[in-house]
Order: C-alpha cells, then structure tokens, then sequence
C-alpha cells in the first residue's frame, strides 16, 4: 500500500530500539482486522470515499475513534508536499504587542487549517539563527518572522535559499525582496510629534531609538523630520538609545531628565517604552499628564487602562496579523509571485498623557 | 535507499499533482550528482558519519548549506517515531499570565532540542476539541495544555485513547490522572483573604467566581474558607460570577459596590480581573489602596507597573512553564510512570493596593 498518510509503522515488523507502531499506536491493519475488512477499506473509509458503503465507513469511523486513532501528518506531509504548518519566529512574546500579534495569526491561520509552530530569539542573531534553522527543519508550508535586530539579508540567506515562502512582519530587511506586513511607522511618530508641538512641546525627547531594527529607524526618522520642520533643534541629550523594553522606558525617562536642558515630554518607541517612562516619572515625584507628556506607540489592550491612560500611536495589532497569515497563505499558493508589502496606516489616539507643558498652563 | 530523515522525492519520479521535489527542494540526489559521489556517500557525510573522508565530508556539508539543503524532519519522524514537537493549548495567550507561561515553555523545550506547536481555543469547548485534534496530528511527542472551562476527562478522551503524553498546566481536571504542573490557589486566596482581613476589612467581594475551572473553584474556596474561619458571613451580593477577565473585573467591581451592604475591598481571580476593577473604580471616583482594596493573582508584569502597584498572590510563571514542560519530557521519556504532580506554593506579594478601611482610618 502506498505511503498514504493515515498512522502506521511504517518500518513494517519493526526496527531494532523502535517500538513497532510507536506509543502503542492503532493502525489501519489494527482496525481492518477487528472488522474484517481490508486496510484498503479502512484507509478509504478514514478518506470519506464514496467507494466504501456507509455502513462501513461509519463502523470504521466509529471504531477508529473509539480506538484513539489518529491521521498521521508526517506521513501525509511526505504525499502531499505540505504539513500545514505556519512557522513564526519573534524576539519576544512577553511584549502584549508581539502576543496580540501571535493571537490574530494563530486565529487566521486556525480558520485556514494551519498550526502555528513559535520559536523565539530575543534580540540575538545566533539563537536567530539556531531556532529558524529548527524551525525550517519541520517543513513548515511557510514562515512568518520579526527579525532580530541586525538581522541582514545574509542572514536569512539559508531560508531563502531552501525557498521557504517568508513573510516579514513589524520590521523589514533592507533590500531583501521578501513579503512585508507592517505599519507606516515614520507616519506614526510624526502624528505624535506634531500633536506635541501643538500642545506647546519645544524640548521632545525620544526614548527607545534602536537603529538596527526597521521601526526603530522609522520611527526615529519621523522624530527627526518633525523637529526639523519646525525649526527645533536635535539634541542628543534627550534622545535615549535602547530597545524599547519597560527597563529602557524607566531609565531613559531618568536619563533626559538629568539632562542640562530637560524635556516637558518624550515620545517612546513602543508603549512597554512608554509604561516604563511613566513608571520612571513618578520615581522623580512626577505625573504623566500633568507634569510631563508620554506618548508611546502600538496601542497594547494595557494602554487605555493605566492611568492616566496613555496617549498613542495605534498599530492595529488585530488587522496587522490576519493580514500577515493571510499574505503568507497567497506566497505559498503563488511561490512565483512579485514581493507583496501591506504597510497599516496607525492613528493617534489622544488619552491623558498629554497636555500642554506646565510652565505654560 | 532507506527512509533516512534527509531531504529527498519520496515518490521517485514525482507524482500527478505533485512536482517532483516539491518548491525546488534541494535533494541528495541533487547535491551526489554535482560532487559526482553517490546518494548514500552524502546522506552519509550529512551525517557526520566517520565512513566519509574528512574532505568529502566538508564539501558535500558546504554544498549542501550553499544549495538550501534541509533536514526533513517529516521523513526522520516516521523513521525514529519522535517529531521533537510538543503541542502547547491555551485558551488564550493575550492574558499576559499564559504568554509568560508559554515563554517559558518554549524557552525550556528549545534548551531541548524540542519546538512549540500552538493552539488557541478561548473557553470553547467545540473550538478547544478541532485544536488538539489537529496538534494531535501533527503527532507532537507530548502535549501541554490548559484546558477550557467544562472540560471533562470525556472531553480529552481522545487524546488519552491516542496515548499522547500529556501535561495540565495550571487547571486541572479532577479523576482524570493526567500529569499536573499548577499553583496551590486555594492557598493563595487564604494568604489574601488573611491579609485584608488583617487589615480590618470585615465586607470583602470576590470578583471572577468561575466554577468551571479548578483555579476558580480552589480560589473560589480559599475565599469561603477564610470567611468561615473568621465567622464572616458569605454574601452571594459581593460575589461576582464570571471568567477572570479585565471586562469582568471593571464589571464586577461596579455590581458589588451597588450592593445594598457593599463591600469596602475586593479578591480578584487573576491580574487581569484586578486592573479591569481598579478601571472600575476610577469610573466610580474611587482609587485603589486609598478608598478602596484590590488584591490581584498571578503577578504579571504588568502588576507591579500599575498606580498604585497592585497587592497580588505570586504564581512564578517562570518556575511554573519551565517545571511543566521537564515534566512532559520525562513523561514521554516514561509514558508507564506513575501520574507526577508539581504544585507551587504562591507567595502574597502586599504593594499599594491594600490599606485599612476607610471608616477605620
């Protein structure tokens, strides 16, 4: 019988160290022999084929699941050249971005009959490196990754090579040709540093400026862009280098504040940047709102519940993920196709971290 | 040649539908014809074996890596009955307590050489069923999961019948001898009920009873016990049925202050239940810790961020993801050992969300 994806050994008698059937498993031969049937039948019935009749398709049916059979998807994946699997790999699903990220390509990819298989790096290019590596050993149909920061065309080389259909999600590889899902981060701070500068914001500092990830550059760049338009200066004072983690929110907000010239607000990379700033605030007696401005960037569900609830720039996080799953599912069913981008337009969304500087109320 | 784990056309000539090699997968055939060496001589060279001279060895390895070779772990799986998969089922991970669990897992599992294959299913029975019938397939070497609310040993019959190793993870259905990594919860809702009590609170509500669940049913004791002990009476108008959600929480704590005799602090299921009421209160005028007293579960990370931080009982997710997933490696190590169980002991973490009650002060 050919290899057909249904659970048996496929080592026949078994192998020496090797259990035959595994774990006990129940195969076809198992359930043809209590109904006297052939394997053939058995296999065909489990395949809802119109050549078993359906008094014995439902017997086999009932009997398989009675007995804890189970369809195997090794097997079948070799038959059919897909396991429908979706790997994704994220620096880190702790941050509720990444998690709400995770959650709508989970559901996408549920609804469509995939199964997610996660890794994680944090932000280091050799366990990158390490778990995509696994990752693609599995065969997923297809990839979905946040590259680590620093993460380059040459190290993806290996995936791309092995042709594995690959969608970038959040942050994008310069140059790299591959499908791109995420938001027009430039955009994002520029609506924040303009609803700064028309509250009455001169002194803006940026907390979280990470130049080896995409968002990071963008999002600096629109800071930058902002200033410059209205003929305010930059001052490396007030700008914070680091990813944007709570930690880095709560040091970098101490740091501009030691500054000799400080800031009334800072724009954060991430809203994690932004708790971490407002959690810094009050270390120094200060108040989000009323005696300095905080905007942070994504929109988390934990965003519009501190308090004051923080003004920011919303990713849609829910939108952002589906259409990931769903670009990645058109790659692996059209591998020939141009390079697709889907860039999210974000909003600001005005909460109470913001106000108008204190010397001027 | 044998089936040997390594990338190949497992139907040989290719078969009506499929290309052959499927999305232009490097195979050994392909590399054995560029070095002009033989198939078995470069499966055998991938394989570290010492048969190989050392140069052959290093340039079948080179072109190899060059070519986009991969290892099939679909192939290898059928051969030594192990995929290095292990099925992870949430009924949601956008609840920072479970993406800090499945952190940890899946750190743990890679420190293994194993990868997560996740599954979402909220509290939906139907839902949770098609999920870990499809990880199932995947044939994922054990599974953990954290079951829906309702589900019975009957539910997960399935997988039991199919003998897949298999650990609950912080609820646990009752009789049905599965291995257990969870909290004392009970315990953890005396060390909070002691405290508020301590404090002088005599009215205390319980926000997110949910019977459906053993943490809500053991939490759920811990508050009627202590009450006992204390001779205060149970009040089904301060007790607010529902799963612990940050909604329910800003919900509950409205419909236990409209009581006729209401209370003056409140236990929350989770965290999240905490800071949906801590929101409610807002709405009401009130403040956590100065009007009013919340204690959380779990300890996210969220909780110590809040203002003021949140009193919570400390569940050790860390401890917990890592415990749980050794457990489902020495469970599929030994599938005939004896049941294993691992309860942490939670720890009452007091920050600003407790004081005496306002009437005493």
């Amino acid at each position: 019988m050919a290899n057909d994806g249904h659970s048996r050994d496929p080592s026949g008698a078994g192998k020496a160290g090797v259990k035959p059937g595994g774990r006990g498993r129940v195969t076809l031969q198992i359930i043809a022999d209590r109904l006297e049937v052939s394997t053939a039948t058995v296999s065909l019935a489990l395949r809802e084929s119109p050549l078993v009749a359906d008094g014995t398709r439902l017997r086999v049916q009932q009997i398989a699941r009675e007995m804890g059979y189970s369809y195997n998807r090794s097997a079948a994946s070799l038959r059919t050249d897909r396991t429908n699997i979706l790997g994704v790999g994220f620096h880190d699903i702790t941050n509720p971005y990444f998690a709400e990220l995770l959650a709508a390509i989970e559901e996408t990819a549920a609804a469509h009959g995939r199964s997610i298989l996660l890794g994680t790096y944090a932000e280091n290019l050799q366990r990158q490196d390490r778990v995509l590596t696994t990752l693609k050993e599995y065969r997923p149909d297809g990839m979905i990754i946040c590259p680590a920061g620093g993460t380059t065309a040459e190290t993806l080389q290996h995936l791309m090579a092995a042709q594995v259909p690959l969608v970038q999600l959040s942050r994008e590889i310069p140059g790299i040709g591959l499908d791109f899902v995420g938001s027009d981060d430039r955009h994002g701070t520029v609506l924040a540093v303009e609803h700064l500068i028309g509250l009455g914001h001169t002194r803006i500092a940026f907390l979280g400026e990470s130049p080896l990830i995409s968002t990071g550059r963008n999002r600096y760049r629109g800071y930058c862009e902002t200033l410059a338009k209205h003929g305010l200066p930059l001052d490396p004072t007030i700008v914070y280098s680091a990813y944007g983690t709570r930690e880095n929110g709560l040091k970098g907000v101490q740091k501009v504040l030691d500054a000799a010239n400080p800031p009334t607000a800072a724009i954060c990379f991430n809203d994690l940047t932004a708790f971490g700033a407002m959690l810094g605030l009050r270390h120094r007696g200060l108040e989000a709102g009323a005696d300095f401005s905080i905007i942070g960037c994504d929109d988390v569900q934990e965003a519009s519940q501190w308090y004051p609830a923080l003004t920011t720039v919303k990713n849609f996080q829910d939108e952002m993920g589906r259409k990931t799953a769903e670009m990645l599912l058109r790659r692996i069913a059209d591998p020939a196709a141009p390079p697709q981008r889907a860039v999210l337009t974000p909003e600001l969304v005005v909460r109470g971290t913001t106000a108008p500087p204190k010397a001027t109320r």
